[in-house]
C-alpha cells in the first residue's frame, strides 16, 4: 500500500517522528479532573485514532530542515493536529457535511453524540492554543499563537469551510476552487511548516521558502483528495467516497477531468520541491514527502 | 431599571469603558476578504448585539485597579468577550440547550443557520487568540494566551458546559452545582480579572486578590442568573425564562430555596468586596460593581 510514509533513506526518521507525535498527543490529552470523562474520552477518540499525522510531521520536518531540534517543535506539532482534528469533527456534524465515517471509524457525533462532538471541537481548539502558549520556547510562543490563530480563523480554515458549504458553484472556475482550498487546506499546511521554521529560528527567507512549499503541497494534497473521492478504494481511504459529487461539491476531477487533475498534481509537486531546493540537503525529506503524494491511496 | 452599569461616582468611567469596548469589538470584527460575507455578518451579529459586556469591563477595571492603562487591555477585553459570545452561540444550538432567544433577539442558528452558528463559534475562538497574541504587549502575550486557553478549555468553560449537559443530578448537592459553575462561569470571570491585572504588570499578590474577587463575583452572578430564571421579567432579561427547571437543570433556588439563594448572593458579594479591599481606592469600582449584582434584573 502506497502511503505518505517516507521511504528510505528517511524512513527511520519519519517513523521516529510519527511515534514521537503520537506519544506527545497522548500525553497532551491527559486532562485534569475538571474535564468530564465523556468529553475527555471523545477528545482522545477524535485525535488519537488512526491518522496520517501529516501536518504535525510537516512541523517537525520544517524544524529539522531549518537546523532546529524537532523535539522543541512537538507541542506545535500537537497544536496543529488538534486544530485539524477539531475541524474534522465539526465538519462531520449533521448540520455541516453530515458524515458518519472518518478514518475508518464512526465519526465523533455517531460514536458519542452531537453535543459532545461540538464541545470536543471547542475544547481541542483551546487546548491547541494552550500548548503553543505554554510549551514552546517563550520567545516564539506569541508569534506561533498569532500565526496559528490566523490560519485557523474566519479568513482561512473556518472561512474556507463556510465558503465550501455555501456551494453556489454554478459557473465556478478552477481559480474559485483553488481559492477555497487555499483557505480550507492550504492555510493549515502553511502554518505547520512556518511553526516548525519559527521554532528552529529560521530566517524570513527560509520561512518564505517553507510557505511556498506548503502552498503547493497543500493544493496537491487537496487535488489528490478529490481524485481519491472519485476513484479511491473506500476500505483504504477510510471514509465514504463519491459523496462530494453527490452533494454537488465542486471538485478538481469534475472541473478539469481526472487526467488533467493528475497532471496538476505533478506540477504542484515539482513546484513544492523547487521551493525548498535552496534549503539544501536538510530539505530532502520534504521533497521526498511531496513526491510520495503522487502515489497516494489514502 | 437596575442594571449592572455602575452608578456615580464611577458611572462616567463605566460608560467610557463600555463605549471603548464596543468600538474595539466592532473594529476587531472587520475581517478581510477571505471571510465569507455570511460568516462575517453572523460573527458580528453574535458579538455586537446588545450585551452587558460584563467580562470585558472586568478586564479594564482590573487593569485600572492595578495601576495600568486600560487602553492597553482592550484587545484582551475583546478576546474574553469573543470567547463568551462563541460559547453562548454554541450552547444555544439545538444539540445543546436548544434556545431560540438570546439577549432579546433570535439566537444565531435561528437568525442564520446551524452550520453558520457552529462556524461562527469556531472563528470567534480563533479570533480571540489572534487578538491576544498580536495586539497586547509582547512580553505578556504568551501568558495571556495560555491563561485564556486554559479558562476556555476542557477543564473549565467547555468542561463545565459538558458537565451541565450530562445532567445526572439525582442527589446532587450545592457543592456539586458550585463545582459546575466554577468551571462554566467562574473560570471566565477569573481570567477576565487576571488578564487585566497581568497587562497592568500586577504582582502575584495582586493577581491572587483579583482571582478571589472573581471567584466570588462569578458565583454570585450565576446564583442571580438562576434567580432571574425563576422570578425575572422575560422582557427585561431577554431570554426565555423557566427553561432551566423545565429541562431538569440544577439551580440554586431549587436546591436551597429563593430566600437562601438571595442570602448566598449577599455573602458572596461581601466576600468579593473583602478580597479586593487591600488594593485600596483603585478597586472601589470593582466593589461597586459587585454590590450592584444584588439588584440585578437582567
Amino acid at each position: 500500500m502506497a502511503t505518505l510514509e517516507s521511504s528510505a533513506p528517511h524512513q527511520a526518521e519519519a517513523q521516529h517522528d510519527l511515534a514521537a507525535i503520537n506519544q506527545a498527543l497522548d500525553e497532551s490529552l491527559r486532562l485534569g479532573p475538571g474535564c468530564p470523562d465523556r468529553l475527555g474520552q471523545a477528545m482522545r477518540y477524535v485525535v488519537l485514532g488512526p491518522g496520517k499525522r501529516l501536518r504535525p510531521r510537516l512541523v517537525l520536518m520544517a524544524c529539522r530542515a531549518c537546523g532546529g531540534d524537532p523535539a522543541a517543535a512537538l507541542p506545535a506539532a500537537c497544536a496543529v493536529e488538534m486544530i485539524h482534528a477539531y475541524s474534522l469533527a465539526h465538519d462531520d456534524l449533521p448540520a455541516m457535511d453530515d458524515d458518519d465515517l472518518r478514518r475508518g471509524r464512526p465519526t465523533c457525533h455517531i460514536e458519542f453524540d452531537e453535543a459532545t462532538a461540538i464541545l470536543v471541537g471547542d475544547a481541542l481548539q483551546a487546548r491547541a492554543f494552550e500548548l503553543l502558549a505554554t510549551r514552546v520556547a517563550p520567545e516564539h510562543a506569541a508569534r506561533c499563537c498569532g500565526e496559528l490563530a490566523q490560519a485557523a480563523g474566519a479568513e482561512k480554515l473556518v472561512g474556507g469551510q463556510a465558503a465550501d458549504l455555501c456551494g453556489a458553484f454554478d459557473g465556478a472556475t478552477v481559480d474559485d476552487l483553488r481559492a477555497i482550498h487555499a483557505r480550507k487546506t492550504g492555510a493549515m499546511f502553511i502554518v505547520s511548516l512556518r511553526l516548525g521554521g519559527i521554532l528552529a529560528g529560521a530566517s524570513e527567507e527560509q520561512l518564505t521558502r517553507l510557505t511556498d512549499y506548503a502552498r503547493s503541497l497543500g493544493l496537491a494534497f487537496q487535488v489528490t483528495d478529490d481524485l481519491l473521492d472519485v476513484s479511491g478504494d473506500q476500505q483504504s481511504v477510510g471514509k465514504r467516497l463519491g459523496k462530494d459529487a453527490d452533494r454537488g461539491k465542486l471538485t478538481y476531477p469534475e472541473l478539469m477531468g481526472v487526467d488533467q487533475s493528475r497532471q496538476l498534481v505533478v506540477e504542484l509537486i515539482d513546484a513544492a520541491a523547487a521551493a525548498v531546493q535552496p534549503l539544501g540537503d536538510a530539505a530532502a525529506p520534504l521533497v521526498e514527502l511531496a513526491r510520495k503524494l503522487q502515489n497516494r491511496d489514502r
